[in-house]
C-alpha cells in the first residue's frame, strides 16, 4: 500500500476492515520500504502463529479507528 | 471467517463477543489465507499459553470496538 | 467461563474487574476449548512473570470496556 | 491488592496513577493467587527490562481507564 | 524527529499517518537519543518480521490519537 | 520521575509527549524502585530494537491519555 490514504470513511464494515488491513501493512511498509526484503520475510512470519496473531492485533487497533471514523456504520 | 462483515450490531454481549472472535480470526486469515497452513499451526499455538493469551488480547481489542458499536448493550 | 455474557453492567468496580477477568479467560477458552489442555498449561504460565503480565494486560483491556459500559460507576 | 476496588475516582492524577498500578497488580494476583510464588518471580522480572516495560504498559492501559473515569482531573 | 510537535492537526489522513510514524519514531528517540546506535540497530530490526509488526502497532496507536484529534477528517 | 503527577494538562503537544514519556518511566519506576538496578539495565535495553519499540508503545498509550486530557490541544 504505497497509495495514499484519502479517507477513513467506508461504505461497509467489510471495507472498513480491509482499510484496517491496508493501514497495518502501510505501517510495515514505512519501516521497511524495500518490497524485496518484505517479500523475503513473508514465507517465515506467515507460518508463525505468534506473528500472525500480532499482525491480527495491529489490524484490530486500526479497525477501532476506522470503525469510530464511520460511527460504527450504525 | 471468509464471510463478509455486514454489521457490528449484535443483539447481545454474547453475540458481540463471538463477533470479536471472528474479527480476530479474520485478521489472521487475511495474513495467511491458506487454510492448510493455518490448520497446521493450530496444534502448536493452541497448546502454548502465551499464544493463547495473545489471541485473547486481540479478541479483547475487537470486543472494545463491537461493544462501543452497540452502545455497550445498555 | 463457558457461561454466556448477558450484560456488561455490574454494580461495582470490583464486580466489573471480575467480569473483565472472565472475559479474558473466555478469550482463551474459545481458542482452546479443551479444559484438559488448559489445565495442563496452567502450572507453567502461572509461574512465568511475563505470562502473568500479559494476562494482566488482557484483563486491563477488557476492564476499559466494562468500565465504559458502566459509565465508570460514577 | 487483595482489597476490593470500591471506586475509580481519585482526588489527583498521582492517586489515579497509584490506582492504575494496583489494578495492574490485581490482574496478576487473580491469575496467580499464591503470594509465595509471586514473590519468587519478583527478583527475576524486576531485573528484566522487557518485563518492566510490559508492566509499565499494563499500568498505562489502566491509567487510561482511571483518567477517563475522573474526566482527566480537569 | 528531534523537531518539536507543534500540533496534532493535519489536513489529510495521509499526513496524519505520517505524523503517527514520526511520533512512534520520537518514542524510540527519547529512549535512545544516540543516532549512531539507532542506525546500527536498523539493519537488523528492519529485516525482522516481528519487529516490523511491533513498529506498525506503535504507529497504529498513535494514528488513533491523531485521527481523534482531527475528528477523523470527517 | 519520582516527582508526583499534579496535572495532565500541558500547554503544547510537545509538552504532552514529554509527560507521556515521564508516565512510561514512572510505570517502570514503581515496579523497580532501585535506581541502581534500572541504570544497570539501561545499556542493554537501549540497544535492543524490540525493547525500544516496546518502550515507544508505552509512551504512545500514555500520549493517548494526555492528548485526550488536553482535548488534543485543539
Amino acid at each position: 500500500m504505497s497509495e495514499r490514504i484519502t479517507s477513513l470513511r467506508t461504505k461497509t464494515p467489510q471495507e472498513g476492515f480491509e482499510l484496517a488491513v491496508k493501514l497495518a501493512q502501510k505501517g510495515v511498509l514505512v519501516t521497511q520500504p524495500s518490497e524485496t526484503i518484505r517479500k523475503k520475510l513473508r514465507p517465515k512470519y506467515s507460518k508463525d502463529a505468534d506473528s500472525l496473531i500480532m499482525a491480527s492485533q495491529v489490524i484490530a487497533i486500526h479497525f477501532q479507528t476506522v470503525a469510530a471514523a464511520n460511527n460504527y456504520w450504525k
